[in-house]
């Protein structure tokens, strides 16, 4: 591969982030917290901080807001060489409005997002050469579901990268408030048979995508029926706003095993946006990096674990911190106190 | 009623507290947090942003503190028809400062409320419309404990509203720093025989009114001594500063029923101050609104354990949060991690 | 006039606008402050914190953003009565960016109010007894500009109320970043006939209505040609982002006379958004209050000059402020230096 | 001199001050800076930030405010040795608002300074050994108005250390919303005779002391009259509240010279307050530290313009930095743009 | 002893703490809280703020940073009489980089602190006098790690104390990062006949100094090599980053008595740099107050178990608040929820 | 050119950057700002943000402070390619405070960069490729000042990138803290012969290279003595220092014609730091982009009058910015007063 291809490239929107300042509410106070987030974002920045060479394709408005989001993508790592931008007067950079939780209330998000100038992005305008320059090719079920014009652009993305070469990463990550289980799953089964590597949570396998039984029958039945050949499913506890634990299944289809681990217990819950697409990215990272399932289920569930106490949808941890956290967690003697 | 009729009127002193950040200290630093609060404010606040109308009738200093507080007090949904302004050289705004605590630190306020205009305030001030404007007044023991003059005009308009027809609510809220318990029982023992909807902790039972046996012959005795026909008792578990559980006991006269339910469990406390208030806000929607002693006691621990994740005297949830947080207390499903 | 009508009724947008902090730039940092803001309510706001009553026509939201805006109007004086909310998937809250300039940059604002909930607002959903609970009707050439629905929806207010024998007010205030010269004269010009108070400025005068010669004879054609009583023209010159000189002309057409005063100079512009909108509180305020176009005049100038110096788009002053401000701005004797 | 003496001593009421943060105002916004002040604690920190050894004499309440106090008397550098600490239920800090002004807007204070715990200092509660611990006392004409039992103290005071062989200092001061003009003159006129370094306006010399004719004789008046030996007046020159020129006049009776220079102009007034107490500190200092009238002339302007440009009542120039200021006001060529 | 003595001096570095607001990380954001800390001063203030008198020996920048370390001593009680400055070009004041943890993130320390003035410090620099003035000399293990002319002038000054007829005080504080275990050993093993009071933790006892077998015969060992007559040991128990329990053991030697007591739980940690220098602080107050070891033990573990409550290195605990907790600790019955 | 060339490389060092807010003092308060600095970090962002590619070798440590740093690089569109990493134990980040100026106080710097891993970087850790990668090379007299190694390097890479063809820009930049004149106009003499664009100040030129005469003639001297075809002179104006007068001088040789135009008045000037290497960087702009002396004086003009107006080293403009406020310097016409 030669020096300037990609280890990954995703696709997504991006968003203006708006918060208030922790335990402050949206209906009071003077402040708004401004961060960049994005789901396909957060995985090509994960991915990025632990030492591999990303890119994302968005579309971003040709104005200061454009700007701002375009210089916190370099700032987590990630490549800009496939941003492209609106400068027509409907151009918007879409947004949400998200404040923390503290039991007994729960976080709360509120959308800003419709016509943002990503939903009107062209294949013409994404350059051809993209698609032998990456390894990798990662997208979720929320570009899927943004718009029609999102969505055609999605998988013809995740074609085209398929022929190419590139291994395709997808994460269904279903939500409720972007369309109906109905529509997003005959849709998802549409692509199965290009992905490779999928995320999906138990609670949609079992309701989108009507699957009972065992876990691990349900995670090996995406193998045998559309031939994906890495499954990854997350294993949340929410204890409270503030507590979790974390832990997470990986099937290797082509070795036929399951990989886990015992649960990150009492996590610091600081800011839960964008802990699943921390897991991604350190599943994706064990992959590419490693070639090595078990390592990418120790990483994902590293990466996800810190991201939750850490402010903002982006990851922060570079390779030295979670290689230390994996070691740790895995270790039974005392470990230090404090990292001097 | 007519239109311009109030559901609640409070009476008490609306004071600006000044908070050091977040686990900052008095002490040091070099910013305060700038709030208004007060018991009678925080009640009127609470029925307010649950969807009813509510006024408070107090005294302000004519200058720009008192403007602050004016504009607060319409934020959060109270009326500032029956306020009445001071624009004498001592005029003044009570106020205090209040410091946060963690284990093994507890939270500290240190009051400075001496001579604050509403101490000053007059019957002749009120306009006379008032008593038919409303159909429930409350105040609180705070307002007695003040000085004579306020006790004399708490009193006095205990006696008007109820005699124009309004029903007639009042907390004990016993503060040692502010008076003793012989004299605040004597004062109080004269008011119980006009007071419908009474609040009283069971310390104060016990220690103040000398009561002594089960929490619920304590209650119910108030009913039979001075025919309260609500009474309404908290329950606090104070695991540390920044951990409470909460329910509380509510009895019928009517009815002779008592109504509880569980706790609201590891209730993450961001600020407790108010959450009292805030009780004593969610019992008098739910008898306001429906006129149910169940579903009192429920708007009360709902409206109450919310009350202690947010920053600042006052409450912030409208009907739609505190409706969807009784659900969930209630519900045995699976529950969403987030509102989207 | 019965205690409950209003003094002034508006109709327009009201928007969230979020500013870096002072000097610093919307593509960098890591903070917005949040603030309400737009034409018609800044002027319902102005007249209220001199003292009279209002109230604003417009459409939120049904969310924590609309919550927040409602609370921030009852904290500037107006009344939330006429508010509606939008509880469709689609409802949004119209939002501008806005950096402060420094001389050699200038101010940038960046506007996402592309169908936002008020756009859609209906007749419908206006209470019919709102016609006769105002003596005076006010909106702006910004309300016809956004959409034709709010252009209907204004232009039917203004006839109903002008039926209801309330004073009608119109700032034309020309943005041609939402409408074309030629198409805002023609819409404009149908409702002159309807219009007693206008505020127009010069430029607008020449450039959009094509009117020539001596400013004087420009303003007094107003009154000629549709029957406006009173034509306000500002004049503002600009020595930098930070320092403007401010005065105005107001022609009242039934005496043919022209009230003019010597400008506020070297202002320390904080913040420039909103100054003209507190302008029209100013002369509404003067008008209303006194009936004297030489007052409205005076209040007009001091209540912009003084919004400059204030963060935000919403005025903060009261009477007593700008009675001083004004007097003062008369006064040839030495004044203090500060207010004691 | 013994290694334990100080060079000055003065005595008044320090208070906290509560600000909204710039451009920010009193009735809006979540914040007040927090700092502390008071004219004659300005006074002590300016000669002490200058390199000589101060305390105050002054009465705290026992509690966290006190201590707050306290902590920010060392920081400034002045010995909290003759602080004395009030345990009462009564104790209480006075405080007062500020709002700093943009033209036409100008400063605002509210005070609230009402029975503070120094009130009811008393001179036993003051060591017997402090009268012989300084060279110099000072206080001022506020310290004589805020009620008899502060003016009782502050003429005994003065009368002791007068005995005691120090240097009595005293800056008329002169607050219409303390006390009247009459009572004023009579109080200072009977403490005149003591008095050896006297800070007047010229404004209060016109019209409380009734002076007329030329500013120079006026002055010398002051010596022939009572005494004095040095008489020093500023004179500032207000272009905007956030633009001044400075500059004082200072009279030497021993040599009956008088004393002045070129004015400081264009000085970016960032917070005025204290820069009144910051001039008495420098020409005290110079007076003190030279025993020169000039020095002393060039030191109070030099510490008072910079005061100007510091937020807060406290000066916080050292030795270094006013020299450096001094040399550049009187130097005739260039002078480098920053100090590296 | 005179009345200007001190009750303790120690000696050591004063740092710069640079820390990202709570819960943001040093590699993002654009804010650093600015704060003084160094392990011998953090004693020194804890013991000052308790009530007794106290001084450091330290050389800092004769530079604004300097000034800026020097006031933040001042304000947390310490005399800053035994300050010296560097005014050469080289002058440097070392810092540190903190950033907080949340489970499973550590916290991070990064230093820089090379070359720092205290590095150069000379005998010569510090008085004479000052061998007398005190009655207790502090200093610990980093004072001797962080390079060899701190270490010699550490050591003269235990010399010289020791003879004066100071007590000497030591905290063994091993930092793996300043230095190695066996060069530790050696030099320490150099002091301790001069030791009086040893504060050493359990690892340190059995890594460093080859200590096996029960801790108490540990403690005792130390006694009886050296004729150490006070060793401390804290047990600190880490739940999370955020949740600690702490208590301690203290041995007597003159008595041959263990102290310690039920440990506090579930601290609430805010901070937790410097909560074993504020157990120092808390130890020494009770043995230079008391002249007990088991208040000592008391005050120790009190002082440190609050501190972790609190942001910075430095206590901010006076004498009441620990009192109050102590007391608390030890009862038994219902205690009051919050300090009013 | 292939397209992974860059226009610009640069060589220098890159700082930390510690402020107090705006107005607040080093020696108090309780915040610092952090953000990154260095003149030649300052130049290549310059340029990257007005579209072009650029990158910087430097030498950062390897820990949290040197991602900050490289983040923020990335931030301001400069590449990260060419930084090197320090593990050693003695990796540190230069770094200095800034505290802004308000007449009649200056501006004032604390450096604290002795040691600073860049000054350990070495030609073995740039890669070879880099020589032919970029048409421009830039660096400054800082480099050449900061010790001998970087003195070595800078030279080194100055022939290197000579030899491969490029375009060498320097700039003299001389800091009489950093050296003495007499070994600067040496050291700089030496590398003239290789220099194409040199930046020199009047004052550097007369002091340093002790040229005299007209300011033409001087400029045209470095061309005719060393064959230097571009020379660049600003002017500027200290009115006070937040108000700035500038503009600049452009000698170019092949045409032997000066290039110069008004300046640009009454600059709000915010922070003043990185405005010189904002000129930089708008020239070597223009001469990069349209190979025309006079564009380049002009963006070299905008560029740094509006870096005034931003906080920060780093300049924030894009071309359209830049392109605007020149059009509008050169403009006759009434401008409008904001962007919208």
């Amino acid at each position: 591969m030669d020096k300037n291809s990609f280890d990954l490239i995703t696709f997504g929107e991006i968003m203006l982030r708006l918060s208030p300042p922790r335990h402050a509410r949206i209906v009071d106070g003077d402040i708004f917290e401004k961060r960049a987030g994005g789901a396909e974002l957060n995985v090509a920045s994960g991915v990025a901080l632990l030492g591999l060479r990303t890119g994302i394709v968005s579309k971003l408005p040709q104005n200061e807001l454009g700007t701002f989001i375009k210089n916190r993508i370099r700032f987590v790592g990630v490549s800009d060489d496939y941003l492209v931008y609106d400068d027509t007067p409907d151009a918007r950079l879409g947004l949400y409005y998200y404040e923390m939780g503290a039991a007994p209330r729960k976080p709360t998000i509120v959308y800003d997002r419709h016509q943002a100038s990503v939903t009107r992005i062209k294949m013409s305008e994404i350059p051809e050469d993209i698609y032998h320059s990456a390894r990798m090719f990662h997208t979720s079920g929320i570009s899927l579901a943004l718009c029609q014009n999102m969505q055609n652009v999605a998988v013809e993305l995740i074609r085209r990268f398929k022929s190419a070469g590139a291994t395709i990463s997808f994460d269904v990550n279903y939500r409720a408030n972007l369309w109906g289980e109905e529509e997003a799953r005959k849709t998802i089964e549409e692509i199965l048979p290009l992905v490779d590597v999928l995320f999906v949570s138990e609670e949609t396998s079992r309701r989108m995508f009507k699957k009972t039984g065992d876990l691990k029958d349900i995670m090996k039945s995406y193998a045998t029926d559309y031939g994906v050949k890495i499954v990854a499913t997350t294993q949340r506890t929410v204890i409270s706003p503030r507590k979790h634990n974390f832990t997470s299944i990986v099937y290797d289809a082509r070795s036929d095993k399951f990989y886990t681990e015992a649960p990150y217990n009492d996590i610091d819950v600081i800011d839960r946006i964008g802990s699943g697409d921390a897991y991604v990215a350190g599943v994706l990272f064990g992959l590419l990096k490693y070639g090595d399932p078990e390592k990418a289920m120790q990483f994902g569930n590293a990466t996800s674990s810190v991201k939750n106490t850490v402010p903002g949808d982006l990851p922060s941890s570079d390779f030295k911190e979670i290689d230390r956290i994996i070691h740790e967690h895995h270790s039974t003697g005392p470990v230090s106190e404090m990292n001097r």
